[in-house]
């Protein structure tokens, strides 16, 4: 009988904020790659752009100018796939046949005032500046709509269409699949164990290790157990915090510090500016504000596409969208991979 | 009060089959792409090029030799995720960190001796025998696993790494998410309607027209109500039909013809071999063989990357990935468009 080795023997993971399993089979980075190679990421990006709809003072497609900002910047989104006064598609109900209204605002935010930077070559008190600005935009649009979706897709490899350091805050009358999915499982959860899965696991990590990337006295990021990209992290504080809102300011500047050393490593793995999209998960909010969300823990998921360098990416496809998501090196692989690069930026270190 | 159009205003629609709904935002066609651009898929391929290990004859990776075969062939994945002798990982279960064995095989169906031909320009009697192939893996491999997954990756943009025309078929112990989803809808669907899923739906598209891109006596394909990648289809048997291998010989003529007029029209779209991923579904197998599977309706699901051109394709990114999926055309515009293409091959065509 040959002993079970995750590295070598492919198998099934459990993912308990989806209630679905990801098929583990670590041998196939084996396999050559004669498919597709990506351009790699833009690395010359001018500082400012006259024709950049996102630079400070520009005219974008509607018209509108935008302030002459010297730190983050929110406007709404001139082509929103989510408006306030969408008319009711009304009723006519067939079981095969239904739809729904859906309203709401999606606003764009600019992390700084430059194109040529992002998060992790920031200074730590611009970062801070985002994460006020991510927590203001909760607190306001969160007062009404059920779901704040703050995400950001980083890199043209994963549809950002402008390399000007920005995010994307789409919010809903109503609660989207996946946060209406991991509700459901967290809320699960809670109810047999009586403690946050979350919060329980976020502790179970710090134990063990061998999944932690970067930690702090406050936060955590690990490459989650049941990780199905292959760099896909989870950042997460130690405390039970529900929302994004209710960090207190030291927590605040401990987030733009891992945040800061996350996406440093990141960015070392390939020499690149790394490509992800990456979101916030919080309870949520509007008429849910007066619920009890105690199974409710506050992360944020990063999604980035590459797997075996700046120009290879995973291929989420065939079994994968019609079977199940397969991955090609185990988690604590990749984990161990991002912890053992160095913390300061190859962008900095090389000059 | 402005009256609904769906062209116009956002709504959200409910996919039955896998219990989400997907954010129609169909003006969003409107906002200019700035992002980035695919490369056209390669249009001159060779029809024998002696390093590809599909082609007949060649030597694989492995050492093993191509049979010199002259229709389809099918031989055991050399890189295969799934292998059916994998030791279990242990029950040591604490309910964040669950995992479980996972045995299978991978195959792989070449469908063609030449390289530069697809299915919708192979001859009928030619795409029979794929059918036929099909239905044999089915058979065989479905004796002992309950789940067989027939899936082509066609296109570089979809991770396929060999322009060869050829599938793959992945037989596992378990039941994958998504048929696993799958069959709880349809059951669920079955258990207060009395009558599956999918054979209401066929019937009632076959009525409402608007949604038809090809049918014949006995298969339909439509771009489903809740689709959500851009020319997304759905291909269904009109009879009830739990699997492949129950199809009648004139139903299996039948869908040769069918898949051909399909993929014709998705390559004639923007005149380029259209990429997609596709696969089947249909009742589970093994060990389910012996259970009641009435609720089961097998169906192809079509799922094609691109959007706007031959080069922009849906980034299904950030708010995608983290909240819900969202469209930018009807899936009836989509279905206009795929109706109205010539059945006639461009490459056929402009000869
Ligand atoms: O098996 P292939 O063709 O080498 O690989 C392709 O299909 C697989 C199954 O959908 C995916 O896991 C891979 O990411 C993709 O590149
Ligand atoms: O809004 P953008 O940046 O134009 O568009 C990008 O993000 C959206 C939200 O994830 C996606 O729907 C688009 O496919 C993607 O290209």
């Amino acid at each position: 009988e040959v002993s079970f080795d995750p590295k070598e023997h492919q198998h099934l993971r459990y993912n308990p904020l989806r209630d679905t399993w990801v098929l583990v089979s670590a041998h196939r980075m084996k396999r050559p790659w004669a498919g597709q190679v990506e351009k790699p990421p833009e690395e010359h990006v001018p500082r400012y752009d006259p024709r950049n709809p996102l630079c400070p003072g520009n005219t974008r497609a509607n018209g509108e100018v935008n302030s002459g900002y010297d730190s983050t910047f929110v406007f709404e989104n001139d082509f929103p796939a989510l408006q306030p006064d969408a008319p009711d598609p009304g009723s006519d109900q067939q079981p095969l046949f239904q739809s729904k209204a859906a309203r709401g605002v999606c606003k764009v935010m600019c992390f700084h005032p430059w194109s040529d930077i992002t998060l992790p070559l920031m200074e730590k008190h611009e970062v801070v500046k985002v994460i006020d600005k991510w927590v203001g935009l909760v607190e306001e649009l969160g007062t009404t709509y059920p779901w704040v979706q703050i995400f950001e897709n980083k890199g043209a490899m994963m549809g950002c269409s402008n390399p000007h350091p920005h995010c994307q805050v789409w919010a809903s009358n109503f609660l989207p699949n996946e946060p209406a999915l991991s509700d459901r499982c967290q809320r699960a959860y809670y109810q047999k164990h009586g403690e946050p899965m979350l919060l329980q696991y976020a502790r179970q990590e710090a134990e063990k290790k061998e999944r932690v990337v970067v930690e702090s006295s406050d936060w955590l990021a690990v490459v989650p157990y049941w990780a199905t990209w292959p760099y896909q992290t989870l950042l997460l504080p130690r405390r039970h915090v529900l929302r994004i809102n209710d960090l207190t300011t030291e927590e605040r500047e401990g987030l733009a510090d891992i945040m800061k050393r996350l996406l440093t490593k990141y960015d070392n793995l390939f020499e690149i500016s790394f490509p992800y999209s990456m979101g916030w998960h919080g309870a949520p909010t509007g008429p849910h504000l007066k619920e009890d969300n105690s199974h409710w823990q506050l992360h944020a998921h990063y999604y980035p596409p590459l797997l075996r360098s700046a120009t290879v990416k995973k291929f989420m496809v065939g079994y994968e969208m019609l079977a199940q998501e397969q991955r090609d090196l185990t988690p604590e692989q990749a984990a161990e991979k991002l912890r053992n690069l160095p913390e300061e930026h190859y962008k900095t270190r090389h000059n």
